[in-house]
């Protein structure tokens, strides 16, 4: 059934302008004034709304087994609790373990996101490097439509990769059109913090972030960025959370190298003090990495989007309920790490960057899809409203508002770092793959309807 | 009648794509595959070749009265040759006299440019402060398509700026939704400068750029950068040509203040060895403000368009020929300043930046003509192929070569700071205003077809 | 009559060890290790306790007339105060009104300094220019001991300087052999940005800091130090109160620039909270230019001290009382700006710096007294511990301490900006020219005891 | 026998000024004007010429075992070399192989070292990590006069330190008093390089320079400065080559941190065009680990050295003959890296630093003994003209010239990379430890005159 979507103000990374949308199957099949309802269609009433693409929320962790246990979302209800904030697609990650074949790996997690309610895609973690990691990357890309692989540089006696891993895959992936992304923290000075604050006796929550400054973030993004300028790579680096680390990034920009930065929700929004609660369950319920900063982090965060190093906003969208954190009551490096937000995003970075003038609508869809379609190469299959684009839209209704809470999120696990925050800037409608899947406040998702995206290799552009 | 632009490689800012362009009017009504030709339609074989937005160069001074003498490319023979490059829009530039009215400036520059082959627009320089220059500003912007205004803030004892001006023309401009620009320069050092130079005997060319070392720029930059940091305006720097003021750029972009940098093609090539020749007709045909600099500072140019923190590139173009430059025989402060480039800049751009792997090539159409078309808000009319979007192409042959030179161009002035270098990447077809301008070297422009774009002031895009 | 201090640790700004000291007459004699005691000399036990050049104060206004008043201490009061405090030398300025001749200026402080109880030398302002004060600067520096020059680039329609003069004076002192100095505000944003509040009806002590925001700071810094660097001058820049200044002299800095910072003991620790305060007096009692900054820059400014890119402490010493500062009751632009400090910079440097770790006691000394001695050239007379130096000395005693108050102050104008602050490191003696001046609490400054210290002009140092 | 020292300019870090120096035995027992001559005293004409502390040389190795060889230069011929060139002490390497204990290898240098000339003193590589490696730093800096350990991030496969040997390591020393230093590239980058650079056939020593960019040098740096600032270490980077990793260091000090950094003498001279001459001897000759650089980069270690981010000069002397270098002709990770200087050091930096008036005299001094006197804690025994010092002098005369070349040297290996080179400023007579050893060209060293240099850890200077 068509889908037209009239009177609202279209808002791609270009420009804003006013405009109809029609949506046929699950493409937008034209867009422009005074579009003519086919027969049957359904309309949606945007006027007064802003409607922009979908978004892509390029970091989400959902049925993740993680320090022992299972992440509360799997990828319907983490999919479906995206869709109720606008977000039309995730990219999640493969992590084999050390020794597992990446392609077993990602055949697993492929199985658990046929459930899915959204469409998603997957990074794939380098965990670790044989002669068979470097066949399987190929395999990958040429046979499975991953053109990421992750790698992290924390988690000591775990998954990091050290730095033999990073060069040879950096150097694979560059061969194979892939992007190296990255996880910035040196895990041996967090591993070597962690014992002294463990020694001093300092257990709870309030070490976790003593145990990550900025410095250790900062080292680890530098060295990425090394590697990649030395072997002449694109990067992007996940969830930059500190000054320090979009410095160097920066830097390395201003020097015309091709770095990208993500930023999380979280990041942009909550602040550090969240650790001294006495509550354990409201600290724990904070634990991630790289922890939340203090508020000079923040403004940083939100200059480097608006000055453009940082490129993408994501979650890290990785939940874990009460019961799962209280591991760590005893031992803060046992926390399960971990936040919500797929559900948030929009509203929050809309509500804090938007109304305050810091970003422009426009440069909103860059920072919540386009950007991250462009650099994941899905554009402009997603992160465009335009003929032929995926008909994953959201109308966007700047007046209303929402309190955001645990209590009545879609999302699992029962705990949300945005509680208590009013936002201004909701979506009113979801379209994802051109069906309504959230209007109005109800959630009209479907188990099983998201479907996975393939991201071809990139392929220098030419004219022949 | 129509044309068809079968066959090739469409690039956008976002994107290039495989599509044929169809134009009617002066107009692009249609991009698609396999698009059919109308009857009678002017079919253009685009196979193998990129198909791009017609070239917008933000800075060119045709028929300039400038010391005591006017340039030798008048509006036609400039945006003929513009043309024939694949430059389809000039912005141009009102300077009145100090205590000139704004307005009569501006009626006689209009009328100066009614000749012109291609599509041409005005910036209008703030010389002086007055209650009706003020008012002026308001009439300029409200009724006469000016959204930005120029600011000097070199040439003391002419048209200089001084810290008082730029403060109330910042904040009015900032009022009336224009954005202004600035040629930055600390008159007052150059000044000084110029009369040690003298007085120490040194009068020729290489005494040029002695008399406006980086320092000297970067100071100026920096001082716009900081009033438009405390007023709260946007700002665009024109002809940024070294690295400390890119710098200056580069710390305000990452801390988020909306500033924009202009790179010229001869800034971006050329490097100060030319200020050495023995031949004080090619040294003199060199001098311009800021003067070339040296390679250091060409790689830093490059290094800020590829980050982002240089948006457009220009040419400066204002030609003088070799009798007028001879005025400063004797004291190189006499010297015409300009030199000429609209004919070139694509090629040249092109040549360094695409061929050497520096740019894509839709990076190379942000910085020939979308950012422009953004910054000075004529986008998408302008920089943009898309249907509704003006009918200004250029089809680019990336096989193509030249050899550039002062004998073969269209330009007046019979100088040319390219001369001799080779080129790979040429236009094959320049479409202006949905005609064909330029074919396989031959120029087809028309007096007077050229027409004033008006462009609107700012506005905060709403969804109501 | 001789003076032996026995038993301490003897701290220069090279290194710190034990030694004993003697003074005869206004000198150091000997500095070693269990030196003897001349007969009837006075001995002073320095056990446990640091023994340190007496402070340099390089920034002090006494007995000024300022906004049509005049600050509370005069030289007497004020120099007393600080030998309370362990200061035993002030630099303070001849501030000429434009128009008025430098030496006729010069000769009105040396009257107001006769009756001054520490010692003394001037900085002299150039409020203006012309071919009068271009001579009159080479008198000062040949025949007056003043190696240095002020130049206020705030204060727009009374003191400031424009360009011109900056270049001319700064020009003119590089021939004499002086220092150039500037108070740096862009004078023409504070004008425009405080009449903008007045407007708006915001006209209490508040707006103060908002008309003097860090980037008007910033500007003029920046703009200094590329005067200096084209004209190939050293540079000191007084009252470095932002992150912003100060990164501008650390990238001249890093450059190879010989640019010094001065930072305010009372910047290094009162933030920007003081104007919030309810009370106007105060408030206003706070109210100086710079203004106080938010922590950040205060962080900043620790940082610099420590890195080496800031050089000296000083107070900007100017005392006005609760009915001057009353002036400016409903219009904060007419409250006479100044703050105390001579009597406790050395104290709370002391226990922010060296107690903290951020400073080592030889930093301590560079920083309050070695590194103003030698920028100002009567190094090593002043600034040193050694023989033939001045006997300007401080007992330091680590475990003292005292609650800084205007009640219990030596300084007039009943106001302290560090009222309450228990500072750990305190002076058990003074001694000044050779005399015990304060010794445990009890202050014994003699009225006319200072002297002016001329400062010679610099000259290469050459081995012939 | 005394020696007095007459007519000179005593430079010393804070100051010149004309004084005579009386040295008795092995310290300076008075300086100060026109002093008497004890009877038979040794008459030294400084008339016209500057005394100065004799050099520290922070970084040599002599009668190194490298790369399956010995260096030319033992500790007789490498001091001597250096005593002739005005340099009195030098501090060398105690380069433990893996596994080997720290205390055997200790002693193994101690040996070589008694035939030195010339004072020397020992920094201690960590190479390896064990809890006896642990226990050995401890009693090295407590018996045995080590305050600083030297860590290797290059050579993979060798003696490579990895982040957790870092990490240990320098927490040890912030323990026990002493300061870590770092040889800072990444071993990985450079054997990944080396690897490829062999693949592709380009095996002569052009590409030695291309095996270790800019890069991955200062990847190396800014992971040490990281671990130091996590851990609150101090840090003193070696032969710092580059702009990138200068960066890192001015970052980190204008952040506060106490980051240390050493130029070589042939880094701040030397470019990397010497790789690209026909002759392999010459080519390799030039050979050392990090390379010579371009010349932008020899302008920021200059400006490094005038803003005080870098401290001290070196110059890694390791001497090795064309046919030891032969070894790596057909591949040149195999050519022995080291080049020499040590005899060259103190003119070439005064001739190009003081002659241009980059530096002055009294900076000559900071950056070629007095800063590294006081990092490495020997100061003012070393680094100092005064009373109480060691009579380490060097009579320097600026109007002296001589031509640089391996033909003419005192040291050995038959190669000097200032070949051709003539300085204006040399050493006319060297004293050390109160002997004249070096005199109008004629050099008088002794073996075994030297002694080994006790370096005491540090402690926090105290009152009590």
């Amino acid at each position: 059934m068509a889908i037209l979507i009239r009177g609202g103000t279209v808002v791609n990374a270009d420009r804003a302008f006013r405009a109809d949308v029609l949506c046929d199957g699950d493409k937008v099949v034209a867009v422009g004034p005074a579009l003519a309802a086919p027969a049957g269609a359904e309309i949606i009433d945007a006027g007064g709304q802003y409607v922009m693409p979908g978004g892509i929320d390029p970091h989400t962790h959902m049925n993740l087994p993680f320090m022992g246990t299972v992440t509360q979302d799997d990828f319907f209800t983490g999919t479906a609790a995206g869709l109720s904030g606008g977000n039309t697609t995730i990219i999640d990650f493969v992590i084999p373990n050390p020794q597992q074949p990446l392609l077993e790996a990602y055949h697993q997690w492929r199985g658990w996101a046929e459930k899915a309610a959204g469409d998603y895609s997957f990074h794939v973690a380098i965990t670790w490097w044989s002669d068979k990691v470097h066949e399987e990357m190929g395999t990958l890309v040429r046979n499975h439509g991953v053109n990421s692989f992750k790698h992290f540089m924390a988690y000591k006696n775990a998954i990091m990769a050290d730095d033999e891993t990073l060069v040879k895959s950096f150097r694979r992936a560059l061969e194979l059109g892939a992007i190296p992304t990255v996880h910035a923290e040196n895990g041996e000075l967090v591993y070597q913090l962690q014992q002294d604050l463990l020694r001093q006796g300092i257990s709870g929550p309030r070490a976790h972030p003593l145990s990550r400054p900025p410095a250790v973030e900062a080292e680890a993004a530098n060295r990425a960025i090394a590697i990649a300028n030395v072997l002449n790579t694109p990067l992007y680096i996940v969830h930059v959370s500190c000054k320090e680390s979009l410095d160097a990034i920066t830097r390395a920009r201003a020097a015309g190298q091709r770095v990208y930065g993500e930023a999380l929700a979280g990041h942009l929004i909550v602040d550090d003090s969240v650790y001294d609660h006495p509550d354990f369950d409201f600290a724990a319920g904070h634990v991630m990495s790289p922890p939340f900063r203090s508020r000079e982090h923040q403004k940083a965060l939100w200059q480097g989007l608006q000055g453009g190093n940082l490129h993408t906003t994501a979650t890290d969208h990785c939940t874990f309920c009460a019961e799962q954190k209280a591991a760590g009551r005893n031992d803060f490096t046992k926390i399960p790490n971990g936040c919500g937000g797929v559900e948030d995003r929009m509203a929050v970075i809309w509500d804090e960057g938007v109304n305050s003038g810091k970003l422009t609508p426009s440069e909103f869809v860059r920072v919540t899809s386009a950007n991250a379609a462009q650099i994941f190469n899905i554009y402009p299959r997603k992160g465009l409203i335009a003929a032929g684009s995926d008909a994953d839209i959201v109308v966007w209704d700047p007046e209303g508002s929402r309190t955001i809470s645990a209590k009545t999120q879609f999302a699992k696990g029962g705990f949300n770092v945005f509680e208590g925050r009013t936002v201004k800037g909701i979506p009113s409608t979801t379209v994802a793959a051109g069906k309504v899947v959230f209007h109005r406040g109800e959630l009209r998702a479907v188990e099983g309807a998201g479907r996975h995206i393939d991201r071809p290799a990139f392929a220098p552009v030419t004219a022949r």
